[in-house]
């Protein structure tokens, strides 16, 4: 098989920067050694694992490293918040407030609740581009509510939502608040305390860490019980041997992150825009999800091409060794449209024909020059072929 | 720091093998695509995901690669098998049976249970050598069993439990059964077909494969609750994106312990043995915890030193560059001793005083020579200035 020469879908995942798998590799047969073990192979990787928590804590600005607990990745950490929330608070409440465009790990996790520890939840609508109100937040919140869970940005079109007024509404309301920032944590500035989050989960394969293992920022004094039930690590919160090199990758992913955080994005916006004005001028019946500008994730595009099968667009452009998505990689192989699209109002005919080009580290202006030569005729070409399609 | 010349702790981790993090490496900056995805670079991941699956098959000679599902290492496989079997069964009843030596992966999952969804639990009592009775198995089965979860081989001790006895008796009651077999794995032939297991846990760091991965073998038609709830990855029972690299290295990591099983644990086994002597002849007042012989895992030596602190002797060891463990490394930075030193009978200031030795791929006569060379004068040592210690 011949690789994809064009890499745009860095929201379903990056590659590892060579930084990180450089920092990584010291870990799997030289400094080998179980963290909890006390002798001098196991405290060097211990010392790693800590290194790796601070650098993570610093990249959220959080108050401590204690407040870092390193998951197997980003599901991992919405499971924890959610379900260790819920289950820690049941004694105050079973109420829990979502929106209807979380990624899976986050709307799975809420009805595992419902289903088998009795919690309700009110699933909250979104507008046009995928915004939650933090007026319907304060709405919702009833005496029972225990958690209030909205993702900080869409993994499918790029949303990013006003975690900062709703952070200010559950504040008031002494409710928890957790948020999904796996597709924002490192394309926006995030600073637990500026937003007043109290959990907050991340992924290190979405920041060209490598995959397998993620972190929920847990605030001081904030009630979780464990869900990984087993050994004393992470704080007592999480289970299981530490999965050190994963671990120390994400660390000096975080750290890179935070360095280039600002450079790459200016850059990163340039393509993205490039990309959505080129679509929107060459390509007819199309419509862009999501909102334009600074609330939109720097690296997301994501168009909606009437008359088409997403897959088909996506087949097309791997033949040219383009690597793209219709939208989650987690639901590919189903036949559903996307819940999102759905939530912002799209019929099922218009959801289907979706296409999500995700920016990362190694695009290049060459990389859009070349997607906005070939994407017009892939779409015109299986227009033409559609039978609902007529010129 | 320096690095443990001689490592006798590869219960607690081992490192990983030369060919299997080469197999692992192509995975993290090369074909680093999201399996789940439908272009070329994922369907590269996508294969190698599915290699793996077939070669953990293998390993445990289960009829499809359906039946194995990835986790993030052998704390999740005993998680998802024990709250997963029992979410899915509660209709049908809501008692669990375990021993009281099982890992605190098992342990805690079951008190989980107890405290968070109503089920009660039997921890069955061992003998002095550590031993289940399957007597008390079946005597404990009620009608309402839907569980029993008896390790294969225990951390600590290296006592190897009845599975096949066991596993008959679940069998005849129809009640689900899973083991523990994360010490197993590699160590000890293993045909779930034979055992007749419906779930069995391993993980990869403790046969030369990666931290942070792990495989649960679920027998076909067995009714699961996934515990990781978010996409449909692994046959839709553990949502996450998947951690290639690791599962490649699980899978290599199989390969290897399959092919070199008999030769690896033939050799290991004498030096297991030259240690249990050598330390029985050269050191007054001790005591081998678990069986001898065919019963006791090939890699490990467990004694109890009167008069003494386990602690002492593994610092004192570690000076000497020699990596080893009191028992668990998961009770690490804990005070209390061993559950299981104290489930096999011995009083508190007895089951302080063990020293663990487990050997591995990379041991040699050499390091068992040393360790009997040290050992005794280090004992004689901390016993000189213990005040419960006089001549
Ligand atoms: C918004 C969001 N949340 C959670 C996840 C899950 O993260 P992971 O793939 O590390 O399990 C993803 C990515 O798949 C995501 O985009
Ligand atoms: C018997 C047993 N079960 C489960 C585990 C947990 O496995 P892991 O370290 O991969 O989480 C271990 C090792 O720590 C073990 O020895």
């Amino acid at each position: 098989m011949i690789m994809n020469k064009i890499y745009l879908d860095n929201a379903a995942t990056t590659p590892v920067a060579e930084e990180v798998f450089e920092a990584m590799k010291p870990y799997f047969t030289n400094s080998y050694g179980n963290p909890s073990s006390v002798y001098t192979t196991a405290q060097e990787a211990a010392m790693a694992v800590g290194e790796a928590r601070e650098r993570v804590a610093r990249l959220l600005g959080a108050s401590s490293d204690r407040e870092i607990i390193f998951t197997s990745g980003g599901t991992e950490a919405d499971n924890l918040a959610i379900k260790g929330t819920a289950m820690a608070l049941k004694s105050k409440g079973n109420h829990i407030i979502t929106s209807k465009i979380e990624h899976h790990a986050v709307l799975h996790s809420c009805q595992y609740l419902e289903k088998y520890l009795g919690f309700e939840v009110t699933y909250l609508d979104v507008d046009k581009k995928g915004f939650v109100d933090p007026i319907d937040v304060k709405e919702a919140i009833r005496d029972d509510t225990i958690l209030v869970t909205i993702m900080m940005a869409n993994n499918e079109i790029g949303t990013i939502e006003p975690i900062k007024e709703i952070a200010k509404i559950t504040r008031e309301k002494d409710v928890c608040f957790h948020t999904d920032a796996v597709q924002a944590v490192g394309q926006i500035p995030i600073d637990v305390n500026d937003l007043q989050v109290d959990l907050l989960s991340l992924s290190a394969h979405k920041i060209n860490g490598p995959k397998g293992v993620g972190a929920l920022y847990v605030r001081k004094g904030s009630k979780l019980t464990p869900q990984m039930s087993g050994g004393a690590q992470e704080w007592k919160r999480r289970g299981g041997t530490e999965n050190v090199p994963g671990i120390v990758g994400l660390g000096k992913a975080a750290e890179l992150a935070l360095e280039n955080m600002d450079n790459k994005n200016k850059r990163i916006k340039k393509l993205r825009d490039r990309l959505i004005s080129g679509i929107n001028k060459e390509i007819d019946d199309v419509i862009l999800n999501g909102p334009e500008g600074e609330k939109r994730l720097p690296n997301n595009v994501h168009f909606c091409f009437k008359y088409i099968e997403g897959e088909s667009i996506l087949l097309n452009l791997d033949m040219l060794g383009i690597a793209a998505s219709s939208g989650s990689a987690c639901t590919s192989g189903s036949l559903d449209p996307s819940h999102v699209l759905l939530a912002i109002g799209h019929p099922h005919e218009i959801a289907h024909g979706s296409l999500r080009l995700t920016l990362g580290i190694n695009n290049t202006e060459e990389d859009v020059t070349y997607l906005l030569e070939v994407l017009p005729g892939i779409i015109q070409k299986i227009r033409d072929m559609s039978p609902l399609y007529s010129v």
